[in-house]
């Protein structure tokens, strides 16, 4: 492919236009979207206003005038066109560790008898520590399977299955209905973590029949960096589940003052405490760059994208690195890696060069493909550049080599 | 008290010079900063500097490039000489709410065997509620005792105490170090919520032998609308608890990837998910608004202004309100309650007045002062315009009586 053929691929891009809804700096090619999303170009704006308008004139009248209280329900509303869910099925709330550990005690009390919480090895470390300190909790056992083995672990003693639809190393991701049918076979509930597909994969949470899901506002979804994460809960379950992290903002009459609980009816009985209404502004803000967005758009161009990157890399420079993401991009998330032995110079090489991904350990390289602002044209570009990167070996300067706090 | 003699208590307060720090709107009095902290002058552009700047320009790097990553223990830090902690005690997390269970679920389970956890009854709703929710999920009691009686009914059974440190109804405190002493001396642990105390008090947390504590960042904090909140964790316990709530970014190594959890050393333990970075910058603000400052001064000033407070409004309309905070100024914390069957609507109209406070039924007014920005004169005025509103009766307006969603 040459870059004429990119830039033929962006001209027929039916979501081209919205990259202008974000603040790119200029010179460099972003490819960790699905680590940290881009800054929205209403944003800033967005938060002036929240802060100076709201908060610095309006005071505690805000909470009213403004209506930060439903905040955490009315923004939520806008993420059920991107996970195909119902409005009232959806929740910002916490961080997305909070709110799995919420989901998954409100699932093993709902199934209370059975023991087990099953997960696979290699989940996403925090679900797997947020689970694991539930169960040491509960005098539960956290079961860690591979990834193909969960459905045939699934069995009577299954009180919750719990999964990260797309795999943060190889973008590989679980068949999320034939996982949800093995578990309702069985009697159990699922609790799936979407961070890595909100935003980037066509979801239909309702169709597939989840039970649970929480995800990431600061990946995909634009929210900024540590944005609240979100919570699903399947309409048809939510009286039936009680948070084991009560508090007001869940009551049913938060501003009664009761001594006693009595959870909120719906969604909003999954609130705990006071929401920080300047990260619900932002991540209002990053929800709002998939207006008149088509999810199916979505997902065909982060296949046709990573694809072109799979391609150009390996025609490129395919003898020094390994694809470690599924080859069939129907059968991938949003993302691609390589590995590479010295995978994280490489990257840090890349990044001096404008080119940012991210680096997971032992050995690879990832690189993220935000539908929304990525261009044809630039991840080729990228591709281009890590192939010289690979045959300047200039990744072997000693600079490249310092491990920072954060990969 | 004329209006002279409240300018000269201006003219005299050490405190005088903090004012300039926020940025309050014209015409109107906000005794309202025990709720929702006015905006600090330097928020917007920090705000603008992290959102533009941090993420917009530098994106991930950010992570490192602008130690995003230790801001939970890096800001905590400027709340030790508000709270009379040492630094490494103190963390930036999560809500009230949630960093209240988790550290009554590390309590609970450093006292295993002990079957109680001992509050207030009346304490803060969301405290009963988020005590209840754990006692519930471990089979433990929640035993709710009157104020005066908490003492006694400290036992051998007793895991942990709790306890909001100044009551959100009358401004009473607790015995800090006495019902410290009577915890440890029958092998209990105390949990405070300080969200109605930090930075209104003259807090010593060490030096008044407490274990654990939360507190709220955006009442006299002045970290805006939910604000993260803070953690204490005494020195002495930090290796011996384990938070239940354990996620990514409490791990030894966060950026190891291990499927099992290590927590990290020292109070960074109590971390769970990603932080909201762009909550953590305004809460940062609020704190330094605090720079320089005396907590000496700061409770002296609370004492002085909520008694000139009291004797104005008792001289003007003594006859139609009743206090409901403690009349001995060494008793009560930085507001005061007064008591009237129509609250409500009075506080509507004094409201509509240019004088914000609160209503907590069934017959609260409340009326928070805010050292470090409410001036004796205002105060005095609002007084003045209380006892106006009071004697014309214009409360009686039906507009008054409508009850808002968020009181």
């Amino acid at each position: 492919m040459t870059r004429e053929d990119a830039r033929q691929l962006d001209a027929a891009d039916p979501l081209a236009f919205a990259r202008e809804r974000f603040r790119l700096p200029e010179g460099i090619v972003y490819l960790d979207g699905n680590s940290l999303g881009a800054l929205p170009a209403a944003t800033s704006a967005r938060l002036e206003q929240v802060t100076a308008r709201e908060w610095g004139d309006d005071l505690i009248a805000s909470w009213n005038k403004h209506d930060w209280i439903d905040a955490p329900v009315r923004i939520a509303a806008k993420l059920a066109p991107i996970v195909g869910a119902q409005a009232n099925e959806l929740l910002i709330a916490d961080s997305t560790s909070v709110c799995l550990f919420k989901l998954l005690g409100a699932a093993v009390r709902a199934r209370s008898g059975r023991r087990t919480i099953l997960t696979q090895r290699q989940n996403f470390p925090t679900d797997l520590y947020a689970a694991q300190g539930l169960a040491d909790l509960l005098g539960l056992e956290l079961k860690a399977v591979a990834a193909d083995d969960v459905i045939d672990a699934i069995d009577s003693d299954t009180a919750a299955v719990t999964l990260t639809h797309v795999d943060y190393r190889s973008a590989a991701f679980h068949d999320m209905p034939a996982i949800n049918k093995a578990a309702h076979g069985a009697g159990a509930l699922t609790v799936w973590d979407l961070s890595h597909s909100a935003g980037a994969m066509e979801l239909d949470l309702d169709g597939s029949g989840c039970d649970l899901a929480v995800g990431c506002g600061y990946k995909y979804l634009n929210g900024g960096p540590g944005a609240p994460a979100f919570i699903f809960v399947a309409e048809r379950l939510q009286d039936e589940l009680r948070s084991p992290l009560q508090g007001w903002m869940g009551h049913a009459e938060p501003f009664a003052f009761d001594d006693d609980y009595r959870p909120a009816q719906g969604i909003a009985r999954f609130l705990t405490g006071t929401p920080s209404v300047l990260a619900l502004a932002a991540l209002e803000g990053g929800l709002d760059t998939f207006e008149g967005v088509a999810m199916r758009d979505v997902e065909q161009k982060a296949r046709a994208i990573s694809q072109l990157f799979i391609d150009e890399v390996e025609a490129g420079c395919g003898r020094e690195v390994r694809l470690a993401s599924p080859r069939d991009p129907t059968q991938r998330g949003s993302h691609v890696s390589f590995a590479h032995s010295d995978g994280y110079a490489v990257m840090q090489a890349l990044i001096a060069r404008g080119v940012i991904g991210d680096f997971r350990a032992p050995d690879l390289m990832r690189f993220g493909f935000a539908p929304l602002y990525n261009s044809f044209e630039e991840v080729w570009r990228a591709a281009e550049i890590l192939g010289q990167v690979l045959e300047t070996r200039e990744w072997e300067e000693p600079r490249f080599r310092q491990r920072q706090k954060v990969t």
